[in-house]
């Protein structure tokens, strides 16, 4: 069995029936890029605090200028809370995001959040001094079945690494934040998808990422089919061990929607997670982000009002952009599982990658 | 084609993993009963106020006491709140439900309000004058296509009719609140289902009944197969015209959970309804109702303080109730459109029901 | 002791520092109408479903046009949620309010909400045939302690009566819904006041009216100070029997807010009426409605999306809008209580009026 | 002018009507206790990243035993959340704390934070192993305005500090983290208090502790009376630069309540300190924290269910717990003040204190 990777299209697959960006990665929303920054290092037992390490970083710009000028209006949902994201208060508070959005590991969430406060203080230098504070947000997965967690081996240079590495080509699978990750009992991490809803003269992008570590082996469905046999034994080590998982999922489209109009769209992303199997179970941090690209607002604008444009939502263009946020939400976890390669960390615990030679089967593809 | 009816079941198809109660139905949770008033009169082209009817109410009664005097604990949660659903403030307030659920038409809320506070006063005739007053609970769902929705054709002796007839054996499809309703184009209406959690000494029940009025034509995926060819048009004037559609989901188990905690439930009926189709589009009113028939509460109680069991949340037994109401969800909406026959309505519309045989074929039945 | 009634500012007495609008009612806000029916009948020993009754209804029409065809832009706060409001879940989801708005006792919640319905589909003669269905918004108040409340007096014609009288002139204390309302055991029912924020160029009103029915004797603060003796006892039938009461509070402006900007409004009125000595107690329906009457949405737009001007919120105007809803919630409470005269009820109930006389005591008003 | 400092008491003051705990303080509550870390460094011009220092931290311990292992029930509730506070997401789902609480300036959550997952895998060295991983909870309010915020002064061993200071005797006023805090342009920080409920054989304690930081100069009231004269100027320089400012509020009870009967106790906080002026601004991050200290939950509970004592919501003990919280959260931001001496910060900027002899001319107290 080979251990080549692919996308869930490169073997003719789809998820649903919109048509996906260019590059059917949330990077196809103009203005957005990501960067990771990956750590595998050491083997054996665990030490903690000192390894193995298979952990990492991932950044999303939110646009190319500095979002704590340019903020973006946003929105979060909450599918199951058992998670550790920080600085969903003000988003859902003000409509908006002022930072760069982080993703690592449990336990790290602290250190990148610093890391961005850094960064951002760099390039404004009067926060906290003659301007507001700043409020940076960061979701996280526990990976630490491979990973020594209490290690927190993500450190400032590494996050700034990731910013520095941001680009429009996402490096899918285990690379970032999704090093080390698994869901349904196999390696996942980091995906992505998008998908394009055209309008009178122009196009709107929906564009999804998102860090998998969620699910139960048996209930793993790739479009409709389970990938286990029925009589599939859930009752191993990992299963019985380990937290029940989380995702994260970043939602980003330049159709010009408020806050709540994104959290709308927010709420759609569960439906796309549970075709892939997920219940979302007690233990699962499973949150979701969204952003719009469109309207950004201005930091240091006096006025006191000004014009925007706003989506009419009792069109069908708004029932697209729900529907393109459940299909790419579907197709970004599968894209992880699919990008992602086997790998052994810690105490030796081995996660295999998802078989694309069975897939191959499933779907007849030839 | 044979216009026969059946459930999912029958044809040796199933949902998920884990067990059904006896019945498969709401009511395998002790206690509850289910009763309906159907109303289907005249014929033609629609005389706003007068007809064609085709409507009803559905009333649930989570206990057969005084539901009043034994309020019973219970959440909500809004996946789409494009509805008229009256009652949530205090329930998600309180953590309680005091009085009988209702389901009916959209514009028919009010009446069917009315009439359970009718109910309730005769069985309590100190509410509001030397005890607290009564919040009943009543959810609905767009019947406009076939039904004279303006007309409020369900009246207060209708409420009463259906609540004389409740009983445990659920009558599915174009019945009570079903009657005039409409999933991805086909007939639907009242749906029911159940799952079975084994415990250490007993077993938990999870029962989901649905008023299912939703979906776009092109998505309903039985199974994690598409019902519709992907060529299948969906420009028509049903399509065109009407609203997007709702859906009422009634969850309710035995287990001992508290408000919280059946919250969490409430969020996972999204997920078991994704898996037929739905992206909760922006004309929906996607209502979820949980209640737990344990520890009730007593209205007259003076005490300061009381015992009671509460689920240790931190078990797979709290899996287990999240995954059965993602399973009783996606089952019970399927026995919604397995149980309906093709329905003619307003203006001659005519709604087909679902193809058995269809699915016979699709699923290799033999 | 005279009964003359007055408002707060008669006797020279003030809340805050913003400047009121012109008429100090929430009619104050352009196109902003309010109608009252008050119904009083019969005396002596409660005969359930007979009398006496001591209720109404008031409807506010948040512009001149027709609501469901130019809707406002809404939001709503639930500071305790033991109430029966209805329309909250679609208002929440939409960011928008399509009817007028009815308030009225708590059993008539459902008759008041029939009659809006068939206020709006006079009007708008689709609805539910080839557009939309409805959502209509009413909030109450228990006024079965000097009411007959089971009788559900407030009729159809009645609140169509409170529509045909709506006006910018707002009459307050024992009208409309406010008749039989009580707080800190005084007479209490319908209150408004007004503040206004200059702009660069213009101005902003702020406008609230307030149904009271709420708060116990010991608490009641009237700017600062205790009405009661602190020996005061409060241990009569009255608050031993009665429910906790609760307030609809409704806030308007002009400003041009969108749905989260509102529902930071809304959440400020709690801290006017903290002011006045609630401390929201367990069994209040306290409900917090609020709109504004720019930036309406048509509802047979099609556009795909348009343009609106929206207030910036980090401005010291936003900050004004804030206090302005904390201040007049305050006043709207006083003027309720100030407005009100001694009434008789059921079983011979008396509440007294608030003593204006002791009032001129404690604040030295010559 | 003295500056000698006193609480609210000592002058025979009081808020409300309740009694206090013993030591009016939320250290009344058994097992809880409060450590303190100040750090005081440095004059004259600020030099960001350097100084001058106004900050520290400040730590609740909800009891004395391990708190991962033995977690409380908690709530939150965000009045305005223009605020940075980390944990909540966890908070709302789970109904629990599992952390101590920190307390510290605006972008030293991380640093906090970080230092409480240190402190609690010390204890705990099966986190992210072989159990679960932590959430911690940290809360911010900005102290710029003397402080060197970007400095990030606030190190691990400080938090260490402040844990193994912590004791039953809370000192408050420019402590902790309130060092560098104002509030109403009077210098604030710390402050506590708490109040008794008898019930029928023992009594509930309702404490709380505030980290005061926000406030407008014209609106600042004492038991209902203004502090400053109307004509009072509020242009300065601090009012038109910094941020409008922020309160943490943590509540706390030995009553026997769930998560959301506590979250009913948070949304009474804000009615306590809208009566000392506030309005809530829109820069404000004004978050409250409640957690009981009863029905602790055990971490390695493998039970499936177990009993509970919880209160009878419907009942005066109730109303009691809601009105405690009111009157404590009012005299706790008073006693913040009362007990905050006069300090120069960065920038030679001076924050008075309050004047105590104006406040003894105010209240005539001998």
């Amino acid at each position: 069995m080979s251990d080549e990777r692919c996308r869930l299209r490169d073997l003719g697959l789809k998820v649903g029936t919109l048509e996906t960006g260019k590059l059917n990665s949330i990077t196809d929303v103009p203005g957005v890029k990501v960067g990771h920054y990956t750590i595998i290092e050491g083997e054996g037992k665990l030490q903690p605090g000192k390894g193995p390490i298979r952990t990492g970083v991932t950044v999303i710009l939110p646009h190319e200028g500095n979002v704590y000028r340019e903020k973006v209006r946003a929105s979060s949902f909450v599918l199951n809370g058992y998670g550790k994201t920080i600085g969903l208060v003000q988003v859902n508070e003000l409509g908006y995001i002022e930072s760069l959005i982080g993703l690592t590991n449990t336990l790290n969430i602290p250190i990148v959040a610093d890391a961005l406060i850094d960064y951002h203080l760099k390039d404004n230098p009067d926060i906290g001094i003659s301007t507001s504070s700043i409020g940076v947000v960061v979701g996280e997965c526990n990976d630490g079945y491979l990973n020594d967690l209490q290690g927190r081996h993500v450190k400032k240079e590494h996050v700034f690494k990731a910013i520095k590495a941001a680009s429009v080509n996402v490096e899918e699978g285990c690379v970032g934040a999704g090093t080390g990750m698994t869901a349904f009992r196999l390696k996942a991490g980091i995906g992505t998808s998008s998908r394009k809803i055209p309008t009178t003269d122009s196009e709107y992008i929906v564009g999804v990422l998102v860090l998998s570590n969620f699910g139960h082996k048996k209930e793993f469905t790739i479009l409709g089919k389970k990938y286990y046999e029925e009589s599939a034994e859930d009752t191993d080590e990992h299963q019985e061990k380990k937290e029940d998982g989380s995702i994260i999922i970043i939602v980003t489209t330049n159709a010009p929607l408020d806050s709540r109009q994104l959290n709308r769209l927010a709420k759609r992303a569960p439906m796309g997670l549970s075709r892939t199997g997920s219940y979302a179970s007690y233990g699962s941090g499973d949150i979701i982000i969204v952003f719009s690209t469109e309207n950004k607002i201005n930091h240091d604008m006096k006025d006191d009002a000004y014009q925007i444009t706003t989506l009419n939502e009792s069109t069908k263009l708004f029932n697209s952009l729900l529907k393109a946020v459940v299909e790419a939400t579907e197709e970004a976890i599968l894209n992880s599982l699919f990008s992602s390669k086997t790998m052994k960390g810690r105490d030796d615990r081995i996660i295999e990658a998802i078989s694309i030679e069975k897939i191959k089967e499933m779907f007849e593809v030839v």
